[in-house]
């Protein structure tokens, strides 16, 4: 790969600016020093000195297709040229393919989609959807859970970022989903986990009013709050407890979609048909601001006479849905689900593993595809935290420090370190990261009983 | 200008597509019928028969600079080559120097930018600042107002979109803004309008709980509500208001910025300076979607040690906030702001109050740049309105089509037609939309008792 020339004075300038006149998401705004991404290509990207990271965080787990693939590019360069704004309310041909390819990969028969901006808006709309549909108000999600930052997303989060926005949650109740890891329910094995967890949900459901929910809103593999893959079974089983109860079952999939976790959407693995489905990040990569809710004719026919009570102005925006069309053909040319599958079987997971064997801080290793966690502990018997909920640590601080300077960029999340990188790496670059992420977690395994 | 070509096959294959798959915004699916957007350039859009059209509606007034205009094109396409996202807890140069532009242009010393992408998660995101830096949880906002479809923003809003979404308005109070031509407060003269509306408001303050209110939200001129600028001192009552009780006025500049009023953001016509100002649509013209909250350092403090509890991952998008960096210049270059506004006061303003001289069916002519509304009426004497108050009528339906069979679309809501075109719309072309517009009204004009 030839090095992208890097403008250091330019990127002097931005963080200049940055820091004169940018407010941060999530952050507390003098405590934060953040790096300056100057170019980007494929797994890399370079910092404003031109120093080269292996992007092993996906960003924000967005980038699956990798950085600047030329075919997305020209494709959003192309759609520029000939239009690109238009309301909603009117007809556009690249939304109407981008709806025509994303109905021909979900599941069951979602066969019409409601574009949004993001993952946020999208779980607004499709609680709104569920409301409306079932004459209910109440809606049940997960303890470690992220669901997106307004108001109704973020009341469903069940992370900490929850709380300083906890106005006004009336009709949102929080479970405990199935974590054989830590579970909460003192399981021995995967199965009796599902089946106490199923049952957990049925009593949540009894004494908090069988008739009263609208929506279950389930990421179908828990994302930021620790990549938890459910237990066989689980969503079976939830899907059976919607059904029963009347409930309208949403799959968030705004992260785990779109190739994360090497099939097309992770609820895929569970076989279980969702009646709505939330998306986002992986549908165009983030090249383009875009999301959307997949639904039924059965929802959708809820609003055949009577008006949909939602919308927004950037609602398929011909810009965002030509990004991606070109970046489901683009999957579906170049097999980067089928590569995302793969390089979990072959080189993330065994490696992952085989770091875990040598080094103490790793307390366990989940995940598939391009979609793994680190669940890392001061004590491998006791599983206790290397950084407290909602908190971190000199040990977390120390290993992501550890890793920049090892030329990789990894995701972290509390005590958790999350590999999250694009759907489209090769053997060879991830591979790399695992060296790095090798060296890096020496500096963790000072921190636990056995370094 | 050349006509564009139209593939009517490619246009009729969009449209059969869109109504499989598509769920529209705001509409009852089974009632609605799209017109295909083959192409737009400037003030004009062709629909998928290559039928040309004055577009007087901006879209959904977001297009102010015109449909693709070359530099904001060329820019976006630079951008796509150069770097097309990446996370907002990076820097990138394009969302500097977006910021360091906005705040420029904003008024008092609005210095930062977090930005979103849109209107509605900006109102979200300014509420919570709001409700974190006061400690208080109720917000204040009018009837008669648009504020975004997110759950906060549509339960801030004031028309009846928000009644099927009124779940868990907890702590939304709506209040009664000034509105001569049908004033709520039997008022007789603008200046006892605002006189009225401000001990209204300060009255509803007094008995909801003054020191319960975090934030006000205001459109500085209420815009899909009706384009009703407030009366003068009314704005920098509210500013008195909320400074005497401690809350944040956050004016939400989304519909009237970015040049629609013939000023950079309406507010400055009251020389009145907000705490938070939301914007979205004119940033860029919705080329990529984006909004954004500007707010000064008094509450970027509160969270300068603490962590803002807010985000998303499209925060600060390179390409989006490349097309506002590129919007933004072309708007000083080419003083798009300037013809908005010499527009308004030589061809709109008095175009449109002479057509209301002939037509019995405009009850007021309201307006200022390219931000005019049309309050049309069954009776003058009684003001009866055109359309019921949340729905619609045959004589509105009749203006639309006679308006779109003259070659015009405009922005219609309940009982008013709205004329927004582009900032940048020519006197000629402003004239053939008022030609057009005075054929269709004699068509309204059947409708009143003196038709």
């Amino acid at each position: 790969m030839t090095e992208p020339l890097i403008d250091t004075a330019a990127a002097a300038r931005a963080y200049e600016l940055d820091r004169a006149h940018v407010f941060h998401s999530w952050s507390a705004q003098a405590r934060i020093d953040p790096m300056v991404v100057s170019a980007a290509r494929g797994s890399y990207v370079w910092d404003g000195e031109g120093t080269r990271y292996l992007d092993f965080s996906s960003q924000l787990v967005n980038t699956n297709i990798g950085h600047q693939h030329p075919r997305v590019v020209e494709a959003i360069k192309a759609q520029a040229d000939r239009l690109c704004t238009i309301a909603p309310q009117h007809v556009n041909d690249q939304r109407s393919e981008a709806a025509r390819l994303i109905c021909e990969l979900t599941p069951g028969a979602l066969d019409k989609v409601f574009f949004t901006n993001g993952g946020a808006d999208a779980i607004e709309h499709a609680v709104r959807m569920a409301r409306l549909h079932t004459g209910r108000y109440k809606v049940l999600s997960g303890y470690r859970s992220y669901h997106g930052g307004t108001s109704t997303a973020i009341n469903l989060t069940g992370d900490p970022r929850r709380w300083p926005n906890d106005y006004g949650a009336a009709g949102t109740v929080h479970f405990f989903g199935p974590f054989p890891y830590r579970s909460p329910f003192h399981s021995s094995s995967p199965e009796e986990e599902t089946e106490r967890a199923l049952r957990h949900l049925e009593e949540v459901i009894a004494f908090e009013g069988p008739d009263s929910f609208a929506a279950i809103v389930l990421e179908s593999v828990p994302g930021t709050a620790g990549i938890m893959p459910p237990p066989p079974g689980y969503l079976a089983g939830v899907r059976a407890l919607a059904d029963r109860y009347g409930i309208v079952f949403v799959a968030d999939e705004v992260m785990a979609g779109f190739g994360r976790t090497g099939r097309w959407f992770a609820i895929e693995r569970d076989g279980v048909v969702p009646d709505l489905m939330t998306f986002a990040k992986g549908v165009n990569s983030g090249y383009v601001p875009l999301g959307g809710v997949a639904l039924g004719d059965r929802i959708a026919d809820t609003f055949a006479e009577r008006p949909f009570p939602g919308g927004l102005t950037y609602s398929g925006h011909p810009l965002a849905t030509a990004a991606a069309v070109a970046t489901i053909n683009v999957m579906k040319d170049e097999g980067v689900v089928e590569n995302a599958d793969l390089i979990g079987e072959t080189v993330l997971g065994p490696g992952l593993r085989e770091l875990a064997e040598r080094h103490p801080c790793v307390g366990e290793v989940r995940g598939m595809g391009v979609f793994w966690a680190l669940d890392l502990v001061g004590d491998r018997a006791t599983k206790e935290p290397l950084a407290p909920y909602g908190g971190t640590s000199a040990a977390m601080t120390e290993l992501v420090a550890a890793c920049k300077a090892g030329g990789m960029i990894p995701m972290t999340n509390y005590h958790r370190l999350h590999v999250v990188p694009p759907c489209t790496i090769s053997a060879d670059e991830a591979r790399e990261g695992l060296e790095a992420l090798d060296k890096a977690l020496t500096v963790a395994d000072r921190h636990t009983v056995d370094g």
